[in-house]
């Protein structure tokens, strides 16, 4: 770590005669603030760890082998590519200075005049150790990938052996929360299950994979209308997911999930989708700023409270009112929304013109349980079914990032609707050592 | 590592009352054996240490992002599906007892009636210790990945330094080798530095990027045409790559290769693709049975000599006649055509009848350099230039298992063709340490 202000030029980036925002974070809210201040007057800094956006809401398709990662995926220089003042570097950001207009990160320092957290989230074990070193989560691609490469090698690894209950263990999932992504995932084993298992695996009796949607509270996609709800549970059992709600882990050594009841799963797959917070950095995390969730506080102008010139926007922000004393969902909505009006708001308050307050339109929430399965809840229009599942699949689709991206899948989704199939089911990066051996 | 014989059930194959046939390698060979066998009265087992076959005469495009590496494999179970008595298991054979008729691996012992081996080959550095520790490879998938991240890594890293010969090396390429896998790495680099690039790193002058292709003897594509060779050494130079020949890498410190000559080349990004070697297998790589390139002798049934129930095929198999002192190249022409022959021969073994002696039908050799840029040498017609071009990948493009590949390559191809671009530039998985920090 080189320390702050060690060379001027350290990132490279060019003195400008523009004012430099710096924006920590390529996802929704950052990418949407970033094509709202192309061709303006002012020279933006776009941060990631990673060098391409994720389209986050598809990762538990790449996790069951349904679609390439490449295709959810998109480079971030290209996004920037016809913006000019427009720089781009691949940096992790540890720290910000709030006083001296500085941000830290792993190559080096850089000073701003606005700065724009954009970060996102991570997943929340709630302090609990052995679960957070023992289960998988699916924030970004590369953890999806681990995900689909620990699902497929155990079931390689459940022909080897000839013990039972370790089979059973080795064949079976278990889901701990069931909103969006735990009722998709959850889903999508259902039918990996019932489609393809059986036919990659003659030798193996793969009827007896179970997979298990652990949720603490009384009601799954508990975000969404009673109808929606209810709805996901009679297709998750008509899928042969078993849903267990008012059940909360409380621990997992690696094969043993044990819970608040006497219930307790044998599984060497267990995925944690039962909480996130927000990825608040250095700087910005000590109490005054953030709240339980470890979201930044901020004013209706998404200003970081009581720092004129430093903004956070998305999951990582928490804009808290009457009407939503939390904050805003953690979703792409609120985040798509607060960078757009924030890119309005920073050229207005460039010109010295009072700036607007996020006011969130709630577009509607919808989650798809499988083929044919699914529910959406518009603000004047709930339902499931067929139709809801093809709004689903046309809605994602045309979220996506890309003419390239928007086919792929495309041709994916008609292919494993027609065959039955999910053909991305490679081990490319194993995830266990022993079979990297 | 367990004993041999440890215990009889290791790998939970079922006995059977069919002949077993262990076949070691899902490739071209093994796979095009494999659907020889099926429906016929033997049990086969197929091992392989990936759960995919790999289309390798496209990985370079994977390397240079023109291609997600989930677009040229194929799930080897999902190949054998409809087979009876086939079984697949993903292992690592290290070993092959021929008097025991055993062989050994990471996930135990086997018996085999017949075995197969279909290991292909494996870089050849020839003993150079410090190319091998320092250069890249391109045989799997995961290795073509490693390219990728290191050649977009380098490219993020150029941007920030302000050391004028380390930004050239980080963006300077040298390909050691102008075999097909050189000449088209190298043509695709140079599309890239061209038509990526520039957009990319508006603030990098990507004109410095070198791209260097190596040559030990005095002509590239030796094995083709001298128009082919001609043409494509023509076109390279077209493209701005620099073709050297006569030179030969002696070594490569991570940062300088030296050659034989006074050239020396400073780069960050080495690709060795000078040599191949069979991967013959402990048991079968002793002195009486392989060719000075561990490729493993057989007769002309592909059988081991000496042994009459196991056989080598593709790369891995040295046939020696008069007209191929050497055997037959390795490339998937020979292995794909030894693999079906050799499943005829061991269905006339179990009848008691005499087999057929192989005899190789050279269907040409093509290479592609770059768009509207391929020269493809057919028995009786060689071209080059558009058509070879269109050839080229009308070949490849049916070469692919699967249709759901065929379409998504296509798909792609057909993009970045009209749009100059290559999206699959994303650093999923760092190769650089330093940068996963």
């Amino acid at each position: 770590m080189l320390p702050l202000h060690s060379k001027f030029f350290i990132m490279n980036i060019p003195k400008s005669s523009f004012p430099r925002i710096v924006i920590i974070g390529g996802g929704f809210a950052g990418i949407a603030l970033a094509k709202k201040l192309s061709k303006q007057e002012v020279q933006v800094v776009l941060l990631d760890k990673h060098n391409y956006h994720t389209f986050q809401p598809l990762l538990y398709q790449v996790s069951t082998g349904g679609l390439e990662p490449d295709s959810i995926a998109y480079p971030i220089r290209k996004v920037l590519q016809d913006f000019p003042n427009f720089y781009f570097r691949l940096a992790k950001v540890s720290e910000i200075d709030t006083e001296k207009n500085t941000i830290q990160s792993n190559i080096g320092a850089l000073k701003f005049d606005y700065l724009v957290v954009a970060s996102g989230s991570k997943t929340n074990y709630f302090g609990n150790k052995s679960i957070e070193d023992n289960s998988m989560e699916m924030k970004t691609i590369p953890q999806s990938l681990n995900l689909r490469s620990l699902i497929l090698e155990n079931f390689e690894e459940a022909l080897l052996t000839s013990d039972l209950n370790r089979r059973n263990a080795l064949m079976s999932f278990v889901i701990v929360g069931a909103g969006p992504t735990g009722v998709e995932l959850a889903g999508a084993l259902a039918e990996i299950k019932k489609g393809i298992l059986p036919k990659d695996y003659p030798d193996l009796d793969t009827r007896l994979a179970q997979i298990n949607l652990v949720q603490s509270g009384d009601t799954i996609l508990k975000t969404m209308s009673p109808n929606a709800s209810k709805k996901a549970e009679d297709f998750l059992e008509q899928l042969g997911v078993n849903v267990w709600k008012n059940v909360r882990v409380t621990s997992y050594d690696g094969t043993t999930v044990t819970t608040d009841s006497d219930l307790t799963f044998e599984s060497e797959t267990v995925v944690w989708a039962a909480g996130v917070k927000g990825a608040a950095i250095k700087g910005l995390d000590a109490e005054q700023f953030v709240s339980r969730g470890n979201r930044i506080l901020v004013n209706e102008f998404n200003q970081v409270k009581g720092i004129d010139n430093i903004f956070a926007i998305g999951d990582v922000a928490q804009m808290e009112s009457e009407s939503v004393p939390h904050g805003h969902p953690m979703m792409a909505q609120p985040a798509i929304q607060q960078g757009k009006l924030l890119g309005d708001n920073i050229l207005k308050l460039l010109d010295k013109k009072p700036m607007t307050p996020f006011v969130y339109k709630d577009r509607g929430s919808m989650a798809t349980i499988g083929r044919n399965k699914a529910v959406v809840d518009l603000p004047n229009f709930k339902f499931q079914g067929v139709f809801a599942w093809f709004v689903w699949m046309f809605v994602h689709l045309f979220s996506l990032v890309g003419f390239r991206n928007r086919t792929v899948v495309f041709i994916n989704w008609v292919y494993n609707y027609i065959r039955f199939d999910r053909e991305a089911r490679l081990i490319i990066r194993p995830y266990k050592k022993k079979l990297k051996s």
